[in-house]
């Protein structure tokens, strides 16, 4: 059996699955269930309208306590001229909510009454006297809710489609009903496929992938209206894979076969679809995510056809997979309109490129940085699952676009409320361990802190573009002996900018443990069998690495590995471990957390360089605050290579 | 004991209870859980941040199905010069997610690479060649995921507080976790009292109030991340509410008290309260809602000191006493943020007043007409569930405000997204059934319809104003014998305008069953003993009557119940339905719908009145559309009293 792999564009893919799902008579709600009108009501979709049964109120009730009466009895009662009512006759006690006795049309509040005893004195029992007596006359009705204020029977409540609210299913029990007709949730199994996968919890190994992405395609399936059903791992064999469809094609109406949709020595999927049906599409023009499989499986007269879909293994392309094209079809298959993301037009951060032949999902942090709303690109790697976890939304670059230009205007589909956005500080520039700490403390203060790693020179550059609130920076300059004024003086001349120190540190060798091939200095970087792993240009590391070498004449030229660049302490040291490299320049937090061996070089100086506009902003007063904490620095100081003793010290007021 | 009802400002009583909580210990997270990695965990709330155990991917893993290589051994490949490489001692098959094999660096994918035979010749088995032959040298770590590209161990994946989300379970898998600490939920009682209240589904006679408010309550509960737990209806009996408080008290957080909160004879809750620890607020000055009670008791040594919400009984200040006091109280609890609505800035259409002593929630209809953003204010009265229902936010005016004018800019706090809201038709002016059908087929085109019953004149005031897309219209000219033009001409002169039938229709008098009061024509208003219901001035059935009226000589003076004024044809059925008048004029639906006889009298057109440019605009093709389809028709002409044959003609295009 052949498989082709075609690229085909988005809107052609859905349109070959609509077809086939109207062809098969499954282009709309699956199915209708009556449910009790109780709290798990909450959030089905309505598959019929909802017509009020009866009226509510379904009587008069009296609208507040009070004493009902006949409102022509009252005419002429006036402050000076008042008018007495016998009770039972002419008045009588209601508490809000009471029918409107009849012959009565209008309730006077007690507050407005006053109750006398029959010598026209005050009434021991306020709800029960002798007679009352008032100072003004009323209009009919007043203080009654008549029948059918909220609704009449036979009005519409709500139409099908609607998603039900909590204040949903009290109108619909107040005009009557106790059950309500909603869409059946639709049964979608996921069946991971794979010899490399590990179940969550296991142990694993070299190779073994731990199998999540049947965790995430569950969540957003019931996160969406549906009823997910995962099934234990398949190993990579046709026969397996084939009998687990067929079964599951008994009892639900979607299932998502994830992964085997490429077209490698192990991927299966289409060729089981294939046996059991058609295969309506392989490979869909989307990026991340392209190797999509859609298909129409038949294997069982009850069941009829139903569809399959091949999910791509890399976890964004899992999880973009879908969102394009899972919830548009449980949103069909409930009745309800398809999720709208808000959308917002954004400046985009840098310049990004697109194959061109893909509408090409790019996930983009978004922060509001002055007046402007900026969407910053994030991994674009399919496996890097942490880039949708970062997201604040998606940029979509259709087929055809190569990309665009950093400063181009943007439309953004937004993941989060445009309020979470107003509350994000945007940093850039140099990596230190102690942001991800500083994140977690603005957390409980209401801020997200989103930072970019581009290493301190790039994060100045960015902060004279308008691009982020503050940089972290420890660029040294040896002229001055100073860190990051003179570059700040450079590369931001005339900004008001604040320098506020966040922790002294040490630099060294990031080495394997025990320091096997004992190195001890710069000096050994040149020896050979030496490996080492670089951090990029323009971070505050590589420029104190290339001015270490340059004093001590060292050229980059006889250092192997030189050009190997990496964006964080963190992956110089996971370089290390893995044993890519033998060693690089670090701080000793990324050495203890990846259980290496650290060679003290240098102490520095690590800044955050703020504006002065930013600096005095509500939305930054938190971060300072932070900064003068005593449990902010004590979490600090526990990591290893830390001075806390300057943090929060103001270093400079720059124009 | 002595019940006060004092209305203290929001923000003391919000404060008071803070303090309250602060001393009983009770204003964090309330606990821990350590619970299972899978589906259930999606909405958890993180209770400690979420910090990788192992890199991700934790080994360095192919990138791409193709041959594992040694960078260095490709060097000087060239399409004019390729370079072999044997099988197994210098190239590897490897697919995606294999681990690199050690002392390879780098892997070419299959498809740029010729496998051959021991002769030069193709391979058969592509995977297991004797050779490879290239022609481009790679570069070290091309299709490569370096162990630690998407997490390095130890580094910060999600903050406390944060809300899980599908991609979030993913990423915590992936990094090593099988289990997550999460915020325990909260536990929240809620006692309905009243011996007004019957349980939803039982039969209701006049005087009985359906019980909902508990499943509105335990609804918005269960959706903030609470754990609700609705209660039997209690009796008002103090010992029985007494012992149910003291009861839910010991393995409850929060007890709701709903009502009883006012100071009426059934009241209980403040005394209940009282008996059993602090009565911290009784009265809170919001609209609605202001009887609410907060206090704190303490029960038993065990469960410490607990907080009680004594709920108001009208539905609405039930539901905003939810969203003002509990969801605030559930995200403390649960340590997430607490909601925010995304604002807007919108245009108030009616003058609008306020008390000025309380925080006034006013309900109101959203939708964007042109460029403008209006905010139409809905049914103020706290018992009109609907009102909430239809609310696609909410305006607050302060404490202090005596309300604002038409045309003022208001900030609104959305219940919707802005994307709902720019499908919303903003329709205004007459009442009449068919546009409930209306909206119901329009759902499914996904458009809300949005309407306000004001009268036909009001509607085409409104149009000028630029305060909706379309208005129904019926006014008849006396003078040229037609129906709207002439009013539109006078109302909206120079104003491009299409005015389209929507239907036929009969007006006639609404009347008991069996007709008791033997009326059949409008000369019987005037006999002693009718009591009639009226429209609105400005409806065109209200133009109708009066013009009827003068031509037959009668006075208004002489007809009872003239002056009692209703605004759709629905309340003049439930007015007639319930015994508040003996007639009203309306169409023959209304009628049907209350199982009351109509009297028909007249044949009017019923005009759908729209600005040629929302005629023509992507909004409400929709609606045109609807108007041209049999299904439409044909449900509209099963309704009584209506002449489908018109619907959809262009009656008039005007300017």
């Amino acid at each position: 059996m052949s498989i082709y792999l075609h690229d085909i564009p988005l809107p052609e893919a859905q349109a070959r699955l609509e077809k086939a799902l109207k062809d098969a008579g499954r282009w709309g709600v699956l199915g209708v269930e009556q449910i009790q009108l109780d709290e798990s009501a909450l959030g089905r979709v309505l598959a019929e309208p909802v017509w009020a049964r009866i009226s509510s109120p379904h009587y008069h009730a009296a609208a507040m306590d009070g004493f009902a009466v006949r409102s022509t009895e009252t005419v002429g009662a006036m402050p000076t001229s008042p008018r007495s009512l016998v009770y039972k006759s002419q008045a009588l006690y209601v508490n809000t909510g009471d029918p409107l006795p009849s012959l009565f049309d209008a309730v006077i509040p007690i507050e407005n009454v006053e109750p006398l005893d029959e010598f026209g004195q005050p009434a021991p029992d306020l709800r029960r006297p002798y007679a009352i007596r008032i100072r003004a006359a009323v209009t009919p009705w007043s203080h009654i809710r008549t029948m059918g204020e909220d609704m009449v029977a036979t009005q519409l409540v709500l139409p099908a489609g609607h998603s039900l609210r909590p204040v949903d299913l009290g109108a619909i029990a107040a005009c009557g009903h106790d059950s309500v007709r909603v869409a059946r949730r639709p049964r979608v199994a996921i069946l991971p496929t794979g010899n490399e996968l590990v179940p969550i919890g296991e142990s694993v190994k070299e190779g073994d992938i731990i199998e999540y992405n049947s965790l995430v395609l569950a969540a957003q399936v019931n996160s969406w209206g549906g009823k997910s059903n995962r099934f234990p791992i398949s190993s990579d064999d046709f026969d397996e894979i084939y009998n687990k469809v067929k079964e599951a094609a008994k009892d639900h109406d979607l299932i998502l076969l994830n992964a085997g949709s490429s077209a490698g020595s192990e991927d299966f999927s289409a060729q089981v679809i294939e046996s059991l049906g058609d295969l309506l599409v392989h490979g869909v023009a989307v990026r991340p995510g392209h190797p999509v499989i859609l298909g129409m499986i038949r294997c069982s007269e009850s069941a009829g056809e139903i569809p399959v879909i091949g999910v791509p293994g890399y976890p964004v392309s899992a999880a973009l997979t879908g969102e394009i094209f899972v919830e548009p079809l449980l949103a069909r298959w409930l009745g309800r309109q398809p999720l709208k993301a808000a959308k917002v037009t954004a400046t985009l951060t840098r310049k990004t490129t697109s194959p061109g032949g893909d509408d090409d999902f790019i996930r983009v942090a978004v922060g509001k940085v002055g007046e402007r709303l900026l969407a910053a690109p994030l991994a674009r790697g399919a496996g890097v699952i942490t880039s949708l976890v970062r997201a604040d939304g998606l940029v979509i670059f259709p087929r055809g676009s190569q990309g665009l230009p950093a400063g181009a205007q943007v439309e953004v589909r937004l993941y989060r409320s445009p309020a979470e956005i107003e509350n994000t500080i945007f940093t850039i520039g140099s990596h230190d361990i102690t942001l991800d700490v500083l994140a977690q403390f603005l957390a409980a203060r209401n801020r997200r802190f989103s930072s970019a790693n581009v290493g301190s020179l790039a994060g100045l550059v960015a902060l004279r573009r308008g691009e982020a609130h503050l940089a972290g920076s420890h660029l040294f300059d040896p002229k001055s002996s100073e860190y990051n004024l003179s570059y700040i003086r450079q590369y931001l001349p005339g900004m008001p900018i604040n320098v506020i120190a966040l922790v002294g540190r040490k630099q060294g060798l990031l080495v394997n443990k025990g320091n096997p091939k004992e190195i001890r200095a710069l000096n050994d970087l040149s020896r050979a069998g030496i490996i080492f792993v670089n951090r990029q240009r323009g971070a505050g590391t590589r420029v104190l690495l290339d001015y270490q070498l340059e004093s001590l004449g060292i050229s980059p030229d006889d250092i192997q590995g030189y050009n190997q660049e990496e964006y964080t302490h963190l992956a110089i040291a996971a370089a290390v471990a893995s044993g890519r490299a033998d060693c690089g320049l670090g701080i000793a937090a990324a050495a203890q957390a990846l259980n290496l061996d650290f060679v003290p070089l240098f102490d520095e100086r690590y800044d955050l360089v703020i504006p002065r506009e930013y600096y005095e902003s509500d939305l930054l007063a938190p971060l300072l605050e932070v900064l003068q904490e005593a449990a902010f620095r004590h979490t600090v100081a526990g990591l290893p290579g830390y001075d806390t003793s300057i943090m929060g010290n103001l270093i400079a007021e720059l124009n």
